[in-house]
């Protein structure tokens, strides 16, 4: 018998709660239910942790809430309160598995409670918004959403079959508990674009051969938030970071930023990070046409690597940045640290001859990284090519 | 005891479904297997459906796609052949639910045999995109993405707990088998829009008080479809389609479009439906900087919804286009049809003396959609706006 923790706004939707929450009790497991609806009381069932204290987990009050009648607002401090509620919770073994319901607002308040949550907990939302871009309300965690098909209001023929089967989904998650695999290697995780494959996979054969087992991050934004929360949760033994070309895409707003905390976690955690300056020369968009105004003015360079993806040279200016930056979170680490900058380019397409191979971009990185750079912190420069063998 | 359908590219990815397989065999369920890769065989478990017979369930040969090498050709015809597969086995009984794994070329192909199965049968697919737009992977079904969150390569630290999860998810809603409700009343499914809330909010009631169950979808392409869907399995006894406006982001090529297929189910299926051009005065795009080119031209009036979605009024020429389509949708139709056209405006928008009042554009819609519509199709023109109670 496990408990799941169910989130939701008990007020507006107490009928769909009740109905779910007898699903669970009728497989034999327990619920702590935590209610996150700001505006009345849930009448239906009996409430564990009710609106008025995840309010204050966040810092605010319910009547507060109420008062300003925004509902945005509200949904924020709800998010925020449900997220820390759930992360105490899980760490003192007060559930296994979380579930909740909800439209695009409603399923924003559960999913942060989710993402508060390591990965491997089992964690289910039945949601208006699964069909379309989810990124926001899933993050870097295995956060489940079931699409509800109609709208989470009322249980009605096509609902009652959604909110069965995803009764039966939490269930079935938290009663297959993962065995530990007591042969486990040591983790090392990487990040990779198809334009340091080569790189990435010759490091990977050779550390697997060394006992390793190396888990490949693509550097699309949601690969590198998900590498550096693998980090937090403490899941990771060593980073092999060789394609830190999001902080490209952070820098010119460009499509696959992982956020100004990119380049942190290993820092933090203090683990060994081998860094490398992977493709950042260029800059990610959406199709040609998708490319901000702002670069249009014929200084640019770029590729059109498929129809949906356009490649953006990053100037030396921007290298500057970077190089700063990069300086600023490895100053901040507090594990051993090393840089490899290979002078023969940091992507396929910055090779000699290539497209996009401009040196003088990428001698401002380095020149700026060096210049910030802490004394202790190791900066070897190779004559190659990134993927070079 | 159930039978889970295993779909999946058991060449290349051999390792991780045997995983998954044993998870399922150990919780007391039966496998049928059926094979998606084109390039090997599968050596580590036995294979009920094989890619032969997948190939050419899409009336392709596995020798041919082998031997043209294009990826994608080969796993569209491998997604439409599992489609088939699906279907077929589904009908005849074979199993109860669906489960597979996969990148964004792999779960394109599973996602296509779950696609094909009808609301209500367990779908489970563990992906590497299940945070981010993953409208082309559900659709309008039920289908569950659980993210991989490191690559569907090999079990691993963290994909032997996302596998476990998995199995534990689908073998948990195969087992959470709906109660029938026996009391069911029959469902009206009604289309609708912020602009058209009011009409539809008054038309559920009466609905509602007259013993139907009313089931309401949003008018964003995804919510169109889903109706459609659920009229052609069958689950529906009429249809009130108040809000046809995905038509109009069809023809201008706006963000909410339900496909050509809009408006063809319910006469298909002999329904009687009741339409309405609701809110075909506007098309929907994102933000004000994601709005064509061509529509730039100062003859266009725009209004920002919210930040994320700017409405453009349709124009005299648009509205002709729709109403031929509604009016070739519409004597196609097998059951009782019914056309209620506002005088005073599709919209609140559209309301006099509203921004995008505009009459003209509004007639030529009612006056192509009557000189191509056939003589026993009632259309009743009434002097309100459609919110008007």
């Amino acid at each position: 018998m496990a408990t799941i923790m169910m989130v939701g706004a008990f007020d507006t939707k107490d009928v769909e709660y009740a109905f779910l929450r007898e699903q669970i009790l009728a497989r034999g497991h327990e619920i702590l239910a935590v209610n996150t609806g700001v505006m009345g009381e849930c009448e239906a069932f009996a409430v564990d942790v009710d609106a008025s204290e995840v309010a204050a987990a966040a810092g605010a009050s319910l009547e507060s809430l109420r008062a300003a009648g925004d509902r945005g607002a509200a949904m924020k401090a709800m998010g925020e309160g449900a997220a820390k509620v759930a992360e105490r919770g899980y760490a003192e073994g007060r559930f296994d598995g979380i579930v909740g319901m909800g439209g695009s607002g409603g399923s924003s308040v559960v999913t942060a409670a989710m993402r508060a949550l390591p990965v491997g907990v089992p964690k289910v939302c039945v949601s208006t918004v699964a069909a379309g871009d989810t990124g926001a309300y899933v993050g870097s965690k295995d956060v489940v959403l079931i699409p509800s098909i109609v709208d989470v209001a009322g249980v009605n023929r096509i609902s009652r079959v959604i909110f069965t089967r995803a009764a039966g989904a939490i269930c079935g998650m938290v009663e297959a508990e993962p065995a530990s695999a007591g042969d486990d290697k040591p983790i090392v995780v990487a990040s990779m674009f198809g334009n340091t494959t080569e790189c990435v996979n010759a490091c990977s054969e050779a550390l697997s051969a060394s006992g390793y087992e190396v888990l490949v991050f693509h550097a699309t934004g949601t690969g590198g938030r998900t590498m550096e929360s693998l980090i937090d949760e403490g899941l990771v033994d060593a980073v092999l970071d060789i394609t830190t070309t999001e902080w490209a895409d952070e820098v010119c707003g460009g499509v696959f930023s992982a956020g100004p905390e990119r380049l942190s976690a290993a820092g933090r955690a203090g683990l060994p990070q081998l860094v490398v300056p992977g493709c950042v020369d260029m800059a990610n968009f959406g199709g040609m046409d998708t490319v901000p105004q702002q670069y249009k003015d014929g200084t640019r360079l770029f590729y059109e690597w498929n129809p949906e993806v356009t490649l953006m040279r990053t100037n030396a200016e921007e290298n500057v940045q970077m190089g700063r930056i990069f300086a600023e979170k490895l100053n901040a680490a507090t594990g051993p640290v090393a840089v490899l900058i290979p002078l023969k380019g940091v992507s396929i397409l910055d090779g000699d001859g290539e497209l996009f191979c401009d040196r003088e971009a990428d001698h401002a990185f380095s020149a700026a990284l060096k210049a910030n750079l802490d004394e202790g912190i190791l900066v070897r420069e190779v004559d190659h090519n990134i993927n070079d063998p």
